[in-house]
């Protein structure tokens, strides 16, 4: 590569972008960790992006009409700080560039929305990034069409490399996004031909262009070294209906020594090449510095989108007060005020009809009651719409016909889908939620962690939740997947046992500003247990007495979703022959363990024997409820499952493993002896 | 659709695959569940497949060098049984068909591979079942090169529909498959343009051809009902040296009222329209009936490869005893009697020179001495070689043009990955192992779960398994992990303190027949603890005393992998401060549980107060070891990890989530009061 000609044919140009490969390897070398050669390779790229086409103001991170950047590869996370630091991001002094990598700075291994306004999204798990770059091009398009262009007009931008590219998920959010139309998604693709092994063609000879024209997008390619290629492509792409990819040919670490080379992907920190580079790239700035008129030219790149933010500010005063009112509220993700009547009401009614129904059906009841008057909601479902229950009749279908539409039929995509979906709640002023069996989480589990690390509040609608699926077998039937959602951090949890319940968990999902919330619901029928009315949302306190004993009390059984109605069953039986049996209902221990100690001592005293019933594995949490958070409260056991489960019919799977009410009564009288 | 036409086009033909129709009508309406439109609309493809190019003897399912056929779109089940059944396989007369999804039956909702020969693998989680195609391709390579065409010279045939090509996992193998060019690998896509929803075309509008040729495969269209093109295209794909893809236009459920329409991909069991298609087949034949002439036919077809078998176990017969000996003990998957030395010789080693290295790194030390001595095994990496410490000096690099190679360049494809492994495994004749990053077992998880359920041992060496990661942050910091690993059934978790637990580990792994297992492994360096030669494999009881308390005992230390040796630097501590404290390291919670009550009784008194630390969650099995498995035997505390972790220096983030020794000692004091 000759870096000589590329700084002739561009002598301005150039130095702009070697003020992001310095910062790159200056950053890189003081952390001694990091990947230099990213941002060295799409500094060209981004410096003509920024300059001249993404709209945002340094000023103003969260504008909420701003273009969204995305940086999929998120390893080359000093791409981003080195812009927002240029650019005159008051989050992003030089301390923080200094501090790459260190405890407590906001410019983290890899980009983290929850730390740095300007990092619209959390990436690094490759191929995370484009696919949330499919959710908030979607959120564009339907914010647009609900609150018209005047309020919501702006372009989402992504850059991918061959990593996000290999990944599956790219595939489901390519194939989406060229189904969708989605005219202002554009993606840059860092075509370097380089992986941590070497070579992309060790293991990969994918025709990218091809590939991507096969799921319905427009496709260019370009010198990712050449601005006027860049800035004429980006032109051409913005102009197209469909979603748009610029192949960048790119020499990943640009300049220095390990250029063209996998190590030149990682940590570039060798003293003596790094001094080399710099000659290489002409500057004489020192080590964090950039030179003046450069860092002028980039804070006045930094304050381009001021006059247009300015402008949309003034056209958001210009709406009527309701209108504004509500631009505002689902921006800041409030739930409307009538939110907490209309699940109140359902509960009420729901109490009195008693109705038998899955808690998937329940949830349509909920969905049919809260999506007219909460716009914001933007379902969908992964091919599982009929048995997820997850459309209701006023929603609409969103396409590139209908894009007031709020249903959005995701295909056979679980992990695009629940990456799509955190795009969706990252961009703001939407509430997605998404349907899939609750086996299948498997393959959304990725995205879903990062829901919970990012904390957006998406809501997963997880149906056919344990052995009650039945004659599927085993491949669907979910038996450890409660203890996955549960050991994850940040995620709520929820498994409720009839309509109220499921109403309540809506509502706790709905309401929540930082936490995703996993609803696990039944195929199969249940009573309605709550048939008293109550105000309050029980749910919201994770467990408490569904039915206290009746005399002295002298076992309580534990359960959740499916098994609570077991349990008051096998509570009348105990009953009848004397056994003075409690039963608590614990739809989510998130919850339970979040309140405190007089309220978890009084729902499970010491004392009773316990007995834990839910259909799925005891490492699901259930130690620390049964053997006692102190560990010598009560003698226990626990119903449930060990294995995976077996293809037949539902009831007869949970004779077989013996979750049943009679089993629940020999466990109690076995532990009383 | 023509029904008459097709008929009286290719009337033998037709009436062959009228059977598969039939019995598969016939077994949904008995179970009143399943899946119909699949094998009515795949039933022409199957039958010319099956009759005239598939090699496969009915009597020997299990032949080593059959042809393997997969059923990607698992729901459509009954096409396997029916087959199964019309050739004649022994274990599946007319019984199982009408015991379709019932109890016991072996004819399971999805195919499941642990309840049938004739079941390659178990399918049903879609794009599974092509994933593993691609491993069964490998492994044919692989072996033919190793044994030669004599012993090893057959296809992979995969019947995949829309739903396993809209899964992202599709992707990554498909894009393996192009890249390693898997000649003798052919998918036929039914191409029917029905999903769950409705037409694929709401939610995709994919290339399938252009997609499948960007990837590098051979691509063909035919009338997935006009037996000659059928016939044609198998012929051409067999002659080409990429791998095939054979796109069929079909018609889901075919003949029958619900043909073309999402109601046909699910059960049909309206009985006037199952009458009503059986007339319009022009079939006489009764509910799970076939005519005569047909089912000879069938036989017949069943016993088309008996030759092949028998000149082919003759073949066999004539190589070297030495040659017979070792393809006979690899496809059983019994490690070389040389294992077991090799495996004392280097623990001996290790216990006198005592290195401080990480676990991944030793994980490495182990393959260097193994992978000599075990030609079956057969490693890869996600593209991260160099860190997962995978690839050892002897095993050369697998691809088009070095079939003898051992080691798989996999690319950015964990998902990919952990599914062909399953294929290689399920194939027969080689050990897969590989590598990616502990924290994106997220993207492999729905491979990783198969291997469980369909008890495939599997080795997953999984590195950087905790916030000693450092740097790279919270994305890439497992925490939760070791929880999903121990709460899904059939999966050993081991995580070693050091390299002799390491060498235990991997010595279990590579000896076991029917689990998984998951290795975890530190980045850091660690010193060596077990510096005291034995000669038993102390981790195969899960966990053991490593350090007893000297004086009364009062604490008990439990500890695995990277914070053991933090338990003895407590012990250290507390033993000077006079509190006699036993050190247990735990590396496999799953076998300690296995071991009997008084071994875990020994190993875990009650009485001393018990501190738990790894650096990971608490819900991951602990409250079991620690509030004691009778719930009353000691005041206990955790030292581990809450949330998710941060970027920073390892030892920093060790400090700052209290993972120390100190604390440790601190806990412990603080019990003892």
């Amino acid at each position: 590569m000759d870096i000589a000609k590329l700084r002739e044919a561009h002598p301005d140009h150039w130095m702009r972008a070697a003020a992001i490969r310095t910062l790159t390897l200056d950053a890189v070398a003081a952390a001694n960790s990091g990947h230099s050669g990213m941002p060295m390779g799409m500094a060209d790229v981004a410096t003509v992006l920024f300059s001249k086409h993404l709209k945002f103001d340094a000023a103003a991170p969260t504008w909420p009409d701003r273009d969204r950047f995305i940086l999929s590869a998120g390893h080359g996370s000093m791409l981003i700080y080195s812009l927002l630091y240029l650019t005159g991001h008051k989050e992003m002094p030089i301390s923080q560039i200094k501090n790459f990598r260190q405890m407590g700075a906001k410019t983290a291994g890899h980009p983290e929305n929850f730390l740095l306004d300007g990092v619209e999204t959390t990436t690094g798990p490759l191929g995370q990034g484009i696919a949330n770059a499919v959710g908030f091009a979607m959120a564009e398009e339907a914010l647009r069409a609900r609150f018209g262009s005047k309020l919501q007009d702006h372009y989402t931008w992504c850059f991918a490399g061959d990593g996000c590219l290999m990944e599956g998920v790219s595939h489901e959010a390519i194939a989406l996004a060229g189904r969708q139309k989605l005219g202002k998604l554009v993606v840059f693709w860092d075509n370097n031909n380089i992986t941590i092994d070497g070579e992309v063609t060790i293991s990969d000879r994918t025709d990218q262009v091809q590939r991507f024209k096969a799921a319905g997008w427009h496709v260019q390619s370009v010198d990712g070294h050449d601005p006027e290629e860049i800035d004429a492509a980006i032109a051409a792409a913005k102009k197209s209906q469909k979603p748009s990819m610029i192949a960048c040919k790119t020499h990943i670490a640009l300049g220095h020594a390990a250029q063209d080379t996998s190590k030149g992907h990682g940590a570039l920190t060798n003293a003596d090449q790094l001094v080399a580079a710099k000659k290489n790239y002409g500057v004489d700035w020192g080590p964090f510095e950039v030179a003046a008129d450069v860092k002028s030219w980039w804070e006045e790149v930094g304050s381009h989108g001021r006059k247009s933010r300015v402008e949309w500010e003034a056209r958001l005063e210009e709406q009527s007060d309701r209108r504004r009112t509500e631009f505002t509220r689902v921006f800041a993700g409030e739930a409307p005020k009538k939110l907490a009547a209309t699940i109140k009401a359902l509960k009420r009614q729901i109490s009195e009809t008693k109705p038998k129904v899955a808690t998937r059906a329940a949830s349509q009841t909920v969905l049919e009651v809260i999506n007219p008057v909460m716009p914001e909601t933007f379902g969908g479902s992964a091919d599982l719409t009929g048995s997820n229950n997850t459309l209701t009749a006023d929603l609409g279908v969103f396409d590139e016909k209908n894009r007031k539409g709020r249903y959005v039929y995701y295909g056979i995509r679980e992990h695009g889908m629940a990456a799509a979906m955190n795009g969706l709640s990252l961009h703001g002023g939407l509430r997605p939620y998404g349907g899939t069996f609750f086996c299948f989480t498997d393959y959304a589990r990725p995205a879903m962690r990062l829901s919970a690390l990012m904390k957006t509040p998406v809501t997963y609608v997880m149906t056919h939740d344990s052995i009650g699926l039945g004659e599927d077998g085993p491949t669907h039937q979910p038996v450890e997947h409660l203890a996955i959602c549960r050991a994850t951090p940040n995620t709520l949890t929820i498994r409720p046992c009839d309509t109220v319940e499921t109403a309540e968990a809506w509502e706790l999902a709905l309401t929540s500003q930082s936490t995703p919330t996993v609803l696990v619901l039944t195929r199969q029928g249940l009573p309605t247990l709550r048939t008293e009315h109550k105000n309050n949302n029980l749910v919201s306190k994770g467990a408490y007495v569904l039915a206290e004993a009746e005399g002295k009390r002298e076992a309580i059984i534990i359960a959740t979703g499916s098994e609570v109605h077991l349990a008051m069953q096998a509570r009348e039986t105990l009953q009848s022959a004397g056994i003075g049996t409690r039963v608590v209902s614990m739809p989510s221990m998130e919850l339970f363990a979040e309140q405190d100690d007089a309220y978890r001592r009084k729902v499970l005293p010491a004392g009773p024997v316990r007995v834990g019933v839910e259909a799925g594995v005891r490492a699901a949490g259930w130690d620390r409820w049964l053997l006692g958070e102190r560990g010598r409260e009560a003698k226990q056991a626990f119903v449930g499952m060990t294995d995976f489960g077996a293809s037949a019919p539902a009831e007869e799977l949970f004779e077989k493993y013996g979750i049943t009410a009679d089993n629940i009564v020999a466990q109690v009288k076995g532990l009383i002896g």
